[in-house]
């Protein structure tokens, strides 16, 4: 079938159909306003649920059963035990041996222990995948196997996608480290840990159906509630939800690399030097090791001014942890905890907040945590000249990773790329971006080993730092220097096949990903 | 207008219509199963919001104006603030000088401080009150003096309305102690703490409009969120909200009535020699100087035989706060503070925690708290030879009371109502209630202190105290006592005309309260 294109307001031709249902176009930066009301789950009943509250079943394959599993159906699933989520796969086994097909699998991220799913990708029990496609599921998208087009979110666009009924979860499926037999469920005790589950709260109220999945049932109440019993139709509890390894790291550690702690340390110094830095920013980084050096050197120089950030928002992991006991943050606002230290602080610090996505991301709501952010440390594979960013695919056009937050955090007040100038001899600065994530006049600036480009639009930033000593430069001379040391990198080559549609935060359609044409 | 009616049910008769609106009759406790969705309130957007979070007006008035307050809206306001709130009149005071018309009050519960409001009851800037009307309200109510028909639902019956769509709230005004400029909210803090303010989540939720009014602005994030902010649209701040010594008492004391005495320990051997309090058990009583005893004497019980309540419901007070930090019970779920020793409790014990209305009493749910309580201590102004239970009107037909959670408490495993056999010299035990508000098949026990009637229904739990040595007798034995004593009371007479409806849990009218006939 030949589906109908447009040109969308970035420049991008998508077409005007996703998987069969109309799509809106990008229509630039807050320009699309939505209409119409949130989505609305069915009214349920106590009398359909067991007075004492009881909702444990012997097994997810009679949970499954009960919940109606069947052909087409959505099922929602959460990311928060990571590489080492044993239940998600289970899932699509089960559903397999049911002879159900056609799924639509909607994770808030995927991981590459779910490599497994490509065998129900190839046999038909999932028709596609609607979330993040990381490495092998990556490149099976790419290669235009899977049957469905997939669509990738943001976190907060997933967020939004749910409330607004874009998506219409049918049955979430969610792995909870402890949950009591009512369902209320949290992200800390037992042999699962894994912090918080802030990031399934939207799928648990607005899925048809839920299913709380533990290997800690506790006492009533689970507490905190971080999902809501009321919420739950069963919990069933099995031996193992996860395999604790690979659900958090031992630690987080800082880069070893002199490029990326050069980086590190020049974006410490524009931070300071540019005045963003100030007593009671709000910080948000990420948990790669040249952000959490660029975290340590912060914390340092919070330390020697005797300030401290009002509050951060996390992925929270061990440095972050420090400034907090050591009284240089005043809270954690937590989507997730990446290490051991996190983990325990979550449990421990009354001052180390579980914070759902749903109250930090999404676009569609009175406001978020977003845009209030002064400092955002962000990562990309690509960036252009028009300071527009790729997150999703490399630069040979595969996909190979998930949005993440990272569309909704460009919305902060400062968003800066430190990144390298090159990794494996491909140049990150190009002419155009392969797939377009993030429109330019959000990224104010890229920070490499070799000079600092701040873009054009921030004209206050340029007038802040000139004559500060730092290593300024454009986005165009940092193309033009990676190119002079790797050379020009070819283009890859697409089908016209569209494999995969991005979506901005507001659910238009800000790009597509294409088919790789593979050398015959 | 000639409404048509129809026999419920429980047999009473009731309109097809309320205030327009067709509703539908009572059909038995768990009869009545809803279908289709869930209220679903506008999408709203972030770039309608300020980037930097920060939604403070300099006044009600123009929070009221911004949120468009015209003819004929619904607007909700909680009622944690008891009879010291200083906020809920002056919405009205403004919406009269603003000249708008036929608004619907919908509180979660009204206080004496409201009386001011009939003012504009009269003058025709309200039409109704949809909510419990105590005192002056209510004799307002009674004697036919309020334009439109008032509907009076539990605590959960609210939420159920709210969530169901059957009000749909244009506008909630919800007082804060503590708030952020994004409008997320708490209960402790400031001059104005009540503890917790976990009314008004549902309101949050579901309103088209939300404004939060604190006299305590906080730094981003005010936590705990039981308010989120992404729910608000404007943040007022003002003075004061509220009378401190009106919104909590300094303490909240047992009975000094040996009568009433002698009640609470029967109620307590009663538990104790049925097996009813066992260890682990689940208590829920209420504030009055009756339960707060009876507490006292579980309390002393479990503290002997070394057994813990695994959680208490309140309404909190003192007497509750003593048994979590003397270790006889493991939480409190608050859904609301009474004294100044619960409000401390709250924000200092992470083991006495915020628990919404939302989440314990709606019976449109999957499942909900109360039909997991053990002990359930329960008041009542009528209850008659069929265990049937009166809590809004008195026996001269006199609106008085809200229904608060009563209702929803009627659905835990045991409900016992402990009440003097008379008051003022009116019995409290009827042939037939003035109005129905809880059907007898759900209330158990009735205990005076001249006798135990257990309900016939409850085979098991007469087993159980027989030869126990308890004062046993039957309700029709109780009446009759209570009437030699007191003489049988005159019936009030009614007119034709209803003044106010009484909803069910599930949504349905179980009774009305009609217009009393004055005497000329």
């Amino acid at each position: 079938m030949q589906v109908k294109s447009t040109v969308n307001a970035a420049g991008r031709k998508v077409p005007l159909l996703i998987n069969g249902e109309k799509v809106v176009p990008f229509r630039g930066v807050g320009k699309h306003k939505p209409t119409g009301r949130k989505y609305a789950p069915p009214i349920p009943s106590c009398t359909d649920y067991p007075p004492d509250g009881n909702k444990v079943l012997a097994s997810l394959g009679e949970a499954l059963r009960k919940c109606g599993l069947r052909d087409g159906m959505t099922i929602s699933t959460h990311h928060h035990l990571r590489d080492g989520d044993l239940i998600a796969n289970r899932v699509f086994e089960i559903a397999r041996e049911m002879g159900v097909k056609d799924l639509v699998w909607f994770p808030s991220a995927s991981f590459p222990c779910n490599e497994p799913l490509i065998k129900y990708l190839e046999d038909g029990t999932i028709n596609r995948i609607e979330g993040s496609m990381n490495g092998p599921l990556g490149r099976f998208v790419s290669e235009g196997r899977m049957k469905g087009t997939a669509v990738l979110r943001s976190h907060g666009g997933r967020v939004q996608a749910i409330q607004d009924g874009e998506v219409k979860i049918d049955l979430a499926v969610l792995v909870a480290p402890s949950a009591d037999s009512f369902g209320n469920a949290r992200g800390t005790g037992g042999k699962s840990a894994c912090g918080v589950i802030g990031y399934a709260k939207p799928d648990s109220m607005y899925a048809t159906k839920v299913i709380i999945v533990t290997d800690n049932l506790v006492d009533i109440p689970c507490y905190p509630m971080e999902i809501e019993g009321n919420y739950v139709d069963y919990v069933v509890v099995v031996d193992k939800i996860g395999i604790p390894e690979k659900i958090v790291s031992g630690t987080t550690e800082i880069t070893k690399s002199p490029d990326r702690l050069l980086i590190a340390e020049l974006t410490a110094s524009f931070l300071e030097l540019s005045g963003i830095l100030t007593d009671g920013v709000r910080i948000q980084a990420g948990a790669g090791g040249t952000s959490l050096a660029i975290g340590v050197f912060i914390h340092e120089i919070l330390k020697n001014k005797g300030w401290r950030s009002a509050f951060g928002f996390g992925g929270s992991t061990k440095y972050m942890v420090r400034m907090l006991e050591e009284g240089q943050m005043g809270y954690i606002l937590d989507a997730q905890a990446f290490d051991l230290d996190a983990v325990r602080s979550v449990e421990e610090n009354p001052l180390h907040v579980p914070y759902p996505v749903f109250n930090a991301y999404n676009y569609h709501s009175k406001g978020n945590l977003t845009s209030m952010m002064d400092i955002m440390i962000l990562g990309a594979t690509e960036v252009d000249l028009n300071f527009n960013g790729n997150v999703v695919s490399h630069s040979d056009g595969y996909l190979l990773h998930g949005i993440g937050g990272w569309q909704n955090c460009l919305h902060a007040r400062n968003v800066i790329l430190p990144l390298p100038l090159f990794r494996d001899r491909i140049p990150v600065i190009v002419d155009s971006v392969t797939t377009l994530c993030g429109p330019g006049e959000l990224i104010d600036v890229v920070i490499t080993e070799r000079g600092i480009a701040i873009n054009p639009l921030r004209k206050d930033l340029i007038r802040r730092v000139k004559g500060s000593g730092l290593p300024l430069t454009t986005i165009g001379e940092l193309k033009e220097e990676a190119e002079n040391i790797c050379g020009k990198p070819s283009k890859p080559e697409f089908e016209d096949r569209v494999v995969a549609a991005v979506k901005w935060v507001d659910g238009t359609v800000i790009d597509v990903v294409r088919q790789i044409k593979t050398k015959k």
